[in-house]
């Protein structure tokens, strides 16, 4: 993968100490220099204008759900491919300048954090101002200068401003995960591993009824799987929808391929997002008659059937 | 086709003056010396043993339903394929020896002409004694030779037998059809007409719930069409059955032979039985997305996604 | 069940010694002068007149498949009800006059047997002439009176009219099993077994494609499951079917009778042929939630929420 | 309703001058004294705790998607019902103190605008500083407190807080919509109007595949169509979801109560949102079979044949 190579450059979802950044050093350890990026469309900007070689950015919370702001860079514009996926627990801290006292009277973080710390700040800081940042690293940032007395963020973004911790794992949920994307440009795909999910953007041919039940069919016929599906606006009226898809399996794995040309030819565009080792490398769940061995055995059962047709 | 040549023999159900007969005139008028059968298993050995190129045999009447001896006979042994198909109006004439005299006390046919021309028969024929025969042509040949006083049978028969029309057109239904199959050995499809039907047996895999469902998605899918469908037995035990399909479409459309390959990954068997130009020439009901054209654009987007990925 | 009453009078598709009488015996023990019928028609229209109070008829063979006059006679005319259901062997013996010595010249029987015999009568009486009658009972009279020198027929057959057993279980298929049905009048179905089944007539409403797929989608979507199905002519034109159809369960099943309004919904016609116990007493594939229970509480549900909704 | 009795509190996204309180007054035109509430949580929460009748929230804008705080609050918590739905179009103004000279050096309002207005703002005011507000009627309040020089915000707020219009329709997509949705507590659904819609959230059982195609089946076996579906985390581990429905028709039509049933038969759950007039009042595409006469004559036919059955 051209992300072995060390002097490419490297985007993801900034300031330093993000989640992304802890994601980002999670999947690629020998990533050198990442660039921080001020948000999900600057980090996928940069891959279509080649200022980096990919981008990694948030798509995913178990708690919050899709990342909008992702689904849709993601679907317009020129293509993009998804490389590879990593999903990690988010876990929050509440830090605060070393050697600063309590009490604390104003907490600063992502409104996200916000919501997910609900009820360790109403036991434990109840009549702490909560004031939004645009992000937990920027929250650390602007406890580090001194404009707030806590930030709510990751250890890493607590570290690398010096920050002391005060209290740690307090989200509500202690097993909130985030899973992350790289994103790179159009390009072959990476090699099948036997788990692998395949994503894709599926817009229909009209406002018909009954389209999605269409879509699903043409999945279900050749055995494959979903493991996501949203529904996202076209942006044109409301009551317009497209999906944004993950599905089990490789382009290159004959069930997922058939099922694709299926989608191509009775939607009104079906969008390739990229072929990736799933982050928790589960295989897909087969149905009898879907390997790619079943596909060749059919495809030369009717090759003779079609020409000679000798037994039957 | 090999049927062109003259000196090939065709056979067909016999004897001479049967609607199979009559059929086959009409489907292949140049035919010379067709060989007549005892009985659709011998017409379809026949072609098996190479005694004849091909065979002519009923498969559905429109009001007695299938004929279950030509399915039966197309699903077991070795394959064969239909060429051609031709329906014909059942016409029943009563026949008698010319200068006979009424009244008819006995009435000679194959028990299906009794059963289709009771209506006839009840308001003329009330007190005459109703005598199954093989054949209606071989209704005929036993009037001639004076053993019953009249026959139900086909023009042709009383024509070829030297009989005088008492009546014509008795059948309760004079809007019943016959459908007539060629059938010969395997061998290359004729070429796609653009009405067409494909023929099929399908075996599933086990007495699984819901299997039938499963088949026609198959086909729904790829927007194929079905014209016929039979259960038949398996001859091992109560309750298992294969079914007897056609589907509209040619073995060389698209849409058609991916529905096989679906159909042979998912199923225990699928015997294909030929493509060939439907009798009524009527087109495939089409559904968009599904002609070859859609098939091919598919396949080259596919391609293009597969490997590099230019546009999308 | 009226039939309990011994004073009435049972038909069955005669003459004696039919394996309809065999089945009929083995039904209802305590039957006293069952009324042998000429033909499934007569044996159907004495229930429709009053004639009978029930008629037994064969539906279904392991071999031969569905017996289309049954079907056809069940589908024609007034409504009628099946009562109940029984599946026998064929188990068919050679019968010669006792002291009648060998060569046997002629075997009489019904064609399906000589069918279900081929390979004994080619081992052990090739040369013999095969002589069609019209039932197997009937067979073993005209060899009792004299006329062919062996019939093949049932053991009760031969043991009523005398006949001394030359060869037993000649069949080539020992699993053979034929599917009898008791016919009755309409009247309220018998009550629930929880091994039941549930016969119908289903026409669609025009020569729409994905009809069938309409009908076994809302049989697959309550959980029914089907467990015959054939297509028959609706004796207008070529191409035109209604299907004959048993799924598991019975008309009081609460998913049953939801499956049967969406069929009357979306049909052009359904008729009901009644509810009873399967022969072989198997009980229905389960699916979650389609239980009688299921569908009761799903009702107290929607009650809740149409009106007041505490909870939800 | 209720909401009729003008002395009963009605809440709202606010503050003042927001998009949700332009739909409050154009939904309900004479309410008096709406209350606004600081977040959608804040605004629903009133609703269960009685402190408001009733609260005006977004659901769902044409170009920024689903409101997931909104939907997460239908979903958690005890139950609420959905009783009227507005749409309104979303048209921005850029807002000045009155007598403020150009040049505009910051530019306050909600992100969302932002990303609405990012063409209007490279254009005309490509220096200008963006600073992100709470609400676009916060914004308007902070400029006419002379915090920053302009507000992106509605005509409204503009004119609430004493503020000029710059420049008028500067959203980029000048036919953005905004949904909203007025809630209330559970209680009987308001009657049906021939053009409505029910909300539904919809938990499967377990992560089993295919789940949402048995989910759509149960739909549309009914013929009810879908209009919005929206995958949301359940908030325990990653990709497991529920969806967020809106379903033609009303829970008193039986084409929907009786898909309400299946669902609640399969699913792990099912939460009833309400039944409520379309905003658009388009009627529903109709399917043959599936209105409420034919539901009720299906079930009368089913009682006849369940019963002493005669006709049939």
């Amino acid at each position: 993968m051209i992300l072995e190579d060390p002097d490419v450059s490297i985007g993801y979802l900034g300031p330093a100490g993000t989640f992304s950044h802890e994601a980002l050093v999670q999947l690629l350890p020998d990533v050198v220099d990442p660039v921080p990026m001020a948000s999900v469309t600057r980090a996928l900007e940069a891959v279509r204008t080649g200022l980096v070689a990919a981008s990694l950015v948030p798509i995913e919370n178990s708690v919050e759900g899709a990342v909008s702001a992702t689904l849709d860079e993601l679907a317009a514009g020129t293509g993009l491919q998804i490389l590879a996926e990593i999903a990690i627990p988010v876990r929050f801290c509440v830090a605060v300048r070393p050697g600063a006292r309590i009490p604390v009277r104003s907490v600063v973080t992502h409104p996200h954090a916000i919501a997910q710390c609900r009820s360790w700040l109403a036991e434990n800081l109840p009549d702490a101002d909560l004031v939004p940042a645009a992000s937990t690293a920027a929250a650390a940032v602007s406890v580090a200068n001194g404009e707030y007395d806590a930030a709510i963020c990751s250890l890493r973004a607590a570290a690398a401003t010096g920050l002391a911790i005060l209290a740690d794992d307090v989200a509500d949920n202690n097993d909130a995960e985030t899973r992350f994307i790289l994103v790179g440009p159009p390009g072959p795909p990476s090699p099948p591993t036997g788990a692998d999910k395949t994503t894709l953007d599926i817009y229909m041919r009209a406002d018909q009824p009954g389209a999605l039940l269409e879509i699903l069919t043409e999945f279900a016929v050749r055995g494959v799987n979903l493991t996501r599906i949203e529904s996202r606006p076209t942006k044109t009226t409301l009551g317009n929808y497209y999906f944004s898809v993950d599905c089990e399996g490789h382009i290159l794995d004959e069930r997922v391929s058939e099922a694709l040309m299926g989608l191509h030819r009775i939607c009104g565009n079906v969008r390739y997002l990229g072929s990736y080792a799933r982050h928790d490398g589960r295989s897909p769940l087969s149905r009898r008659g879907t390997s790619n061995n079943d596909f060749a055995e059919a495809r030369s059962w009717l090759a003779r059937i079609q020409g000679l047709r000798e037994g039957g």
